[in-house]
């Protein structure tokens, strides 16, 4: 099977049945409820998943939790293998103990989830998955580790998804360190998703929808919680570590050399850290979730120019290479890129045969400007059978 | 005199020695206040501009305002002509007649700073100016629109700088539909500019000096604010309104795809709006302070291929040319980039001949990929030429 031109889903999620059910029995935030249609008066279910969300929260159903949905899905998009993840708020709203059990079963669930899927050979299934850790506040460092360890022994799971708030003060808390270490011993991806967005003080009083907070919001939980855990020195702790950014890293590529310049300003952060800010940017992987050939050639841009910032942080290196090497910098970084869905979010407005949403990261990809075939092929698939040792 | 080979900063900022006199007056912030310098014993002046400020504020001096060591700057970089600006937080935290009246006073100040300066030629100064509006809650229409016509009637004023506040809503309140109207007839550009950041429990309890507000907090709040402002349709109404975006832009290059599938899977927010929201890019003006080449490209990319994405919301434009004009993009969107330093910012830490954010800056622009001579040096001054209309 020629793995490389395989496409492989990596950013697609789920909600477990034992979740949506976990979520039903729920009358607070986040909950599943259920009211008639307010066009044909039959009842249909509706997910809240964050305070003050507007329109009675957003429509769901079987594509959350039924496999065959992801499956028909997939199938209608031509997407071979999917790495699905629990969808957010994850465990992150339950007491320790509670999460800690729950992570447990839904784990197990996702390992049955993907073993018993169908396989596209003998060594390739079509589905593997990204596990749970129980992260929220008073989770015991023995509870997370006995949970990574639990992730590392299902043969289908090659990673876990996980928030910003770390067990309450983020993901620059020393408390995590010995967390690190074991995902890093396991060889598992840490896939870094957002959940909470920032302040919805900033998005004003007009009516945008989730616009805001989904276009802006998303991201920049996403930038904020990677420049803290790059400026906690965690990947120079663990070089070895494997993070994987939703949407592309959010804004954190375009602010990238802003943050390096204010790093380098400020001898006190600068002397914590072994390089310049954006040396970390080439040890990342970034989803290739963006909607734009723009975006997505710009953030391999700036992964591949990472090698030139290794050194040291206050005298930083030299700014910015000249033009010719432009398109091989760009080569370089589009081998950390991945491709994904969002599956089952931003679904069809009508009924169509592919979602749009699918569609324009596909053409983001086939359209950036330096990429050739291969670059294409290995950000379609190539790059996740590296990333998570598929197929082996 | 060859206008398109100057050198043109037009993000240079100074606190006027009538406002610097005003924030020593004060007692809470803003303020600047005078203490013993931990080092020497000496006194020296401090400058709080925002609430829990880390280490005691930052240094002050009279870089902020004296006109002298403005040039003595501009000289050392081989900077030709200067478009100065207030510095935040300008007049936000006044009562509206106070801000009126300070507002008046300050563009007189500016005018007679740019005016009684040097020149270089019969027909151009060495510096020009961004006025201020009074900005604030209870502000009157009239006392915005009066403004707006003292600052056209001051010959070396050429467009006002202005936070996202707006009359206290932000800037997509109707209520400023006036003033975006008298901006627009009168021809100044807005400089938009942040002040305020995110909430800062997003940046978590590790000490980061002023990194994380400045490097993402900053560049954060640019992003909202233009972003509310394109979903209110400002720029539909007001299609000859000239907004220059603080440092890049911020995060919005970079999030603009995913804010059109955002807003083509919401028909509420679609409907209102001519276009997909990539197009609104292409309307809009950048500094060139990114302090990288690969974000000055990419911001170029996105401003190059807004035209593409003319027409309507839901049923939105092909998502992304194929690769061959992946150049002649890039090199259309130089032409609305323009160089700026954010002095007197971002000084450096010990005694050089140039300031290191000035010469990143400078470098980044020489280095990007695809940019002819031509373009570097339209976005070095001649870009800034055409727009404030220099020279004539």
């Amino acid at each position: 099977m020629a793995a490389q031109r395989l496409l492989v889903d990596i950013h697609t999620h789920v909600y477990l049945p034992r979740y949506a059910a976990f979520l039903r029995s729920r009358t607070s935030v986040p909950r599943i409820f259920t009211r008639a249609s307010p066009e044909s008066g039959k009842p249909e279910e509706r997910l809240l998943i964050l305070d003050d969300e507007p329109s009675g929260g957003r429509p769901i159903g079987s594509q959350y939790w039924e496999r065959d949905e992801k499956l028909k899905f997939m199938d209608r998009h031509a997407i071979d293998v999917s790495l699905v993840s629990s969808a957010n708020p994850w465990l992150d709203f339950l007491p320790a103990s509670t999460a800690h059990a729950l992570a447990a079963e839904l784990n197990d669930d996702l390992e049955t989830y993907c073993s018993t899927g169908p396989s596209l050979s003998a060594n390739l299934k079509r589905l593997y998955g990204f596990g749970l850790l129980p992260l929220v506040p008073q989770a015991t460092t023995e509870s997370l580790i006995s949970t990574v360890e639990q992730v590392a022994s299902l043969p289908h799971l090659k990673g876990v998804i996980m928030g910003t708030r770390g067990v309450g003060k983020g993901l620059d808390d020393e408390a995590l360190d010995p967390v690190w270490a074991a995902l890093e011993k396991a060889g598992l991806v840490v896939f870094l998703h957002p959940h909470y967005g920032v302040d919805k003080n900033a998005w004003g009083e007009k009516a945008n929808g989730h616009v805001l907070p989904l276009a802006l919001g998303f991201p920049f939980e996403t930038t904020i919680a990677t420049t803290r855990l790059i400026l906690s020195g965690v990947f120079d702790r663990y070089p070895n570590l494997r993070v994987l950014l939703a949407h592309s890293g959010g804004a954190l590529p375009q602010l990238s050399s802003r943050l390096a310049s204010c790093v380098a300003h400020d001898p006190l952060v600068a002397s914590r850290l072994r390089h310049d800010a954006r040396y970390y940017l080439g040890k990342l992987y970034f989803d290739a979730v963006a909607y734009g050939s723009e975006e997505l050639g710009f953030v391999s841009d700036v992964i591949g120019r990472a090698d030139k910032y290794v050194s040291t942080g206050a005298s930083a290196a030299v700014s910015s290479a000249k033009g010719t090497d432009g398109t091989a910098k760009r080569r370089a970084g589009a081998q950390r890129m991945l491709f994904g869905t969002d599956h089952p979010f931003f679904p069809p407005l009508g009924e169509t045969e592919k979602w749009k949403s699918v569609v324009e990261n596909l053409e983001a990809i086939d359209g950036v400007y330096g990429w050739d075939e291969a670059d294409k092929d290995a950000v379609r698939g190539g790059n996740a059978f590296a990333l998570f040792n598929l197929g082996s």
